[in-house]
C-alpha cells in the first residue's frame, strides 16, 4: 500500500543592498555594519576577501585599504587569510581551476558557515566565487562588492551564481541568496569605456519591460551617460537595481522552481552571440543586439510599432552600442541561413527548462511570451538591423563632417 | 551617503515522502503519480535512472524492470537514456570523477530544469547525485529512490547532499530540497545484516532526542529486528522518517542559515570515527558509538541518570552495535590521550560554523546543548563504554554457554 507524507519546507532570505562611495576608507561603516548584523559569533567577523585581477590591477592601492580598514575595525572585521587575486573576466567561469582555487582557500582559511566571503570583482568573479561560496560547508555567506556597471545594475544584486561547463554558459550553478550587496560608485572610474558602456544594457532591458519612465529618463541622460557622468550613471544603476529586485521578490518564485521566467529579454540571442563569439563580446553587449533583433523580430511579426522600435534602437545606437556585430551578419550568407545563432534558441529551452518560451514587446513595458519563433522573420529581423546600424553610421559620419 | 534596500525572498518547496513495495513492477502507480504532479512540461516526464553499483548488483533484473515499468507507462515517464550505473558507497564521495561523471550524463542526456534525476541508492550515492542534480542547470528536478535503511530512515527524506573534498566529509554541499522520496520496502531485504542494523542507529538517535515512545517501541522491537523482521523494519522506518521530517519542517531554518542545528546527537565523534577508521565504520556504525559516547560523557558529568545511560547502551547493545571500535580504545594510550578523536570537535565546529555546539542528554527526550567539552572527562567516558563492551561481551558469552 502506498501511503504519503506531503513535506512543506518554507524558507526566508532576508539581505541589504546598499549604496557607498569609499568602502574601504577607515571611516567608512558599511561594512562594519553589515557585519554586526549578526549576533550568532562572538568576536570579529572573520572575512575572505577575493579581488578580481582586472580589479586589483587597476586599484593598486586596494589590498593596503582593506588592511587599513580591518586595521581601524578589528573589533567587527578580520581577515581569515590573505586576500586571494583570481583571474577576471568571463575566464574565470570557463577554467574549472579558478572554482577549485576558491574552494581551496575556503578551506585553507578553515572558514565555517558563519564566515564571510568577500567577492570584489566584475560579474564573472562574482559568479564563480559565489558558486564556490554556496556549495562550500553547503554555504558561506557571500558579500558582493560588484565593480563594474553591469553587476550593480542587475546581476550582483540577484540569487544566482554559476560556472561554464561542457561548453554551456552557467551549466553549473545554483540559486543563493547572498548575505548582502555593496555597491561602490568608486570602482566605476577605472573601468575602461567599454565596459562602462557594456552595463547600461540590463538598464535598458528592464526599463523596457518594466518602466518607460524609466526608459525616456535613460533617453534624457544618453549625452551623460556617453560622457562618464557619475551622477548619470549613479541614478541608472539605483533604478535598475531597484526593478531587478522587485522582480526577484515579487515574482512568487524566486528560485524559478516553476513556470517562473527571468527578466530576459534579448538574451537566448545574447547567450548564443557570447558563446559563438568566443567572449569577445561582452554580456552586455550581446544583450544590446538581442534586444535589438527580438525588438525587430516583434515589429516584423507585426506586434511591435515601427516607432516603438525606432526608440529601442536608436537609445542603443545612442550610448554606443553596435546593432549588428559581424558574427550575426555572417549568418545571412549561412548554407542554411541563420542557423548558427537560431540554435541558439534550444539551448536557451533547455537551459531554462520546460517549452520554450521568448519574451516579446508590443511596446515600452508591455512584454508577452511566444513559444515558436519563426526563422525567416528572424533573418527579416537581422536585415532590419542591417539597415538601421547603416543608418546609424552615416547619421555619425555626417555629424562629424558638419 | 550610504542607503540600502533591503531584499526579502520567500521560497516555499513541497515533496512527498511516500512508501511504497515494488516500485517498479508494471502496476505501481507511484512514479506515473508523482510525474504527474506538474504540468508545465508537455508530454511525458525525461527521466534519467542512476543506480548505485551494489543496488545494481544485488537486483540483476532491476534494468530490465525500469525497462518495463517506463513501456508500460510511456504517456507518463520516458527514459532521456539508459540508466546509469555508478560506484557505491562512501568512494562515491570521495572521488571527484563520480561527480563529474553524473553531470556529464546530465550534460549528454539534455536534460533541461523540468527534467528529472532519479537516483537508486544508499545514501553515499544519493547524496552525490544530488549534488549533481542540484547544480546543473541550477538545479534539476532529483527523485530519491533510497534503498537502505540509513536514507530510507534519516537522510534521504531531507533537504541536504554532498561529497567530500580536501579530505573534509560534505565539504561541498547544498540545501536542495528534493521533488519526490519513494521509500521501496522491496530493497531492503538483500541488504547485508551490517547495513540492515547500520541504519537503525538514526532512529534510535531521533528516539532518544525527541520521543521517549518510540524508543521504547524500538526496545520492545529489538529482537525482531535482529531477525530481520520486515515489519518491524518499516514500523522503525516510517516513524523515524516522520520525525526527522517533522524536525526540517517545524524547526523554522531548515536551511540552517541561523544557529538552527540538524538533529546532530553523537554526531561529532561518528565524523571523526568514519574519517580515521577510513570508513571502515559506516556512518550508522559510527553514529552508535557517538551515542553511547556522549551518553557515558553526560552521565559522567552528572546530566544523564544510570538508569538511562544503562538503557541506551543496552538498545544498542541489543540491535548489534559494538560501543567501542579498537580505534577508539586506542586513543587512551595515546602522547596525548583522545586527540585524535577530540580534534574531531573543532572539525565539527568549523562544520556547522559558529560556536561549538554539542548536544547531550539529561534523559530520554531531553536534549540539551554544551558549548564546551571536557576533555579528561571524554577520556573517562571512553573507559565507561569499555567497561559497557566488555559487560555486554561477558553476557552475551554466558547466554552461550547456557
Amino acid at each position: 500500500m502506498d501511503s504519503i507524507s506531503q513535506q512543506r519546507i518554507q524558507v526566508t532570505f532576508d539581505y541589504p543592498v546598499l549604496f557607498t562611495d569609499g568602502l574601504f576608507q577607515p571611516d567608512n561603516p558599511t561594512l562594519r555594519q553589515i557585519l554586526a548584523r549578526t549576533t550568532d559569533v562572538d568576536g570579529p567577523g572573520q572575512v575572505l576577501f577575493i579581488i578580481d585581477s582586472g580589479v586589483h590591477d587597476a586599484h593598486p592601492g586596494l589590498a593596503a585599504a582593506i588592511d587599513g580598514y580591518t586595521a581601524a575595525h578589528a573589533a567587527a572585521v578580520q581577515l581569515a587569510a590573505r586576500p586571494l587575486v583570481i583571474t577576471g573576466g568571463e575566464a574565470s567561469k570557463n577554467d574549472p581551476a579558478v572554482l577549485h582555487q576558491v574552494h581551496q582557500a575556503i578551506h585553507d582559511a578553515r572558514l565555517c558557515r558563519h564566515s564571510y566571503v568577500a567577492a570584489i570583482g566584475g560579474g564573472a568573479v562574482l559568479d564563480v566565487v559565489g558558486y564556490a561560496a554556496a556549495t562550500a560547508h553547503r554555504g558561506i555567506r557571500l558579500i558582493r562588492i560588484p565593480t563594474t556597471v553591469l553587476a550593480q545594475d542587475d546581476s550582483a544584486v540577484g540569487v544566482k551564481n554559476g560556472v561554464n561547463a561542457f561548453g554551456k554558459k552557467n551549466f553549473l550553478g545554483t540559486f543563493a541568496p547572498p548575505f548582502a550587496v555593496i555597491n561602490d560608485v568608486g570602482f566605476l572610474a577605472t573601468l575602461s569605456d567599454r565596459d562602462w558602456r557594456s552595463g547600461i544594457s540590463e538598464a535598458i532591458k528592464v526599463a523596457i519591460v518594466r518602466d518607460p519612465a524609466f526608459f525616456a529618463a535613460i533617453e534624457a541622460d544618453a549625452a551623460k551617460l556617453v560622457a562618464r557622468d557619475a551622477a548619470a550613471m549613479e541614478r541608472l544603476i539605483r533604478r535598475s537595481a531597484a526593478l531587478h529586485l522587485a522582480h526577484i521578490s515579487s515574482g512568487g518564485d524566486p528560485f524559478e522552481l516553476g513556470s517562473s521566467r527571468p527578466l530576459d529579454f534579448g538574451h537566448w540571442a545574447a547567450h548564443k552571440l557570447e558563446q559563438s563569439t568566443d567572449y569577445r563580446l561582452r554580456h552586455g553587449e550581446a544583450v544590446a543586439v538581442g534586444m535589438a533583433l527580438d525588438s525587430a523580430y516583434a515589429h516584423v511579426q507585426g506586434f511591435l510599432p515601427e516607432r516603438d522600435l525606432r526608440r529601442v534602437l536608436d537609445l542603443l545606437v545612442a550610448v554606443g552600442f553596435e546593432l549588428l556585430p559581424p558574427e550575426l551578419a555572417q549568418t545571412l550568407s549561412e548554407p542554411a541561413p541563420g542557423s548558427s545563432v537560431l540554435d541558439g534558441l534550444e539551448e536557451f529551452r533547455e537551459h531554462l527548462g520546460g517549452t520554450l518560451t521568448i519574451m516579446l514587446i508590443r511596446g515600452l513595458g508591455e512584454p508577452f511570451d511566444v513559444h515558436e519563433i519563426d526563422r525567416n522573420a528572424m533573418m527579416r529581423s537581422i536585415e532590419v538591423l542591417a539597415r538601421a546600424q547603416d543608418a546609424a553610421r552615416a547619421a555619425s559620419a555626417a555629424r562629424r563632417a558638419s
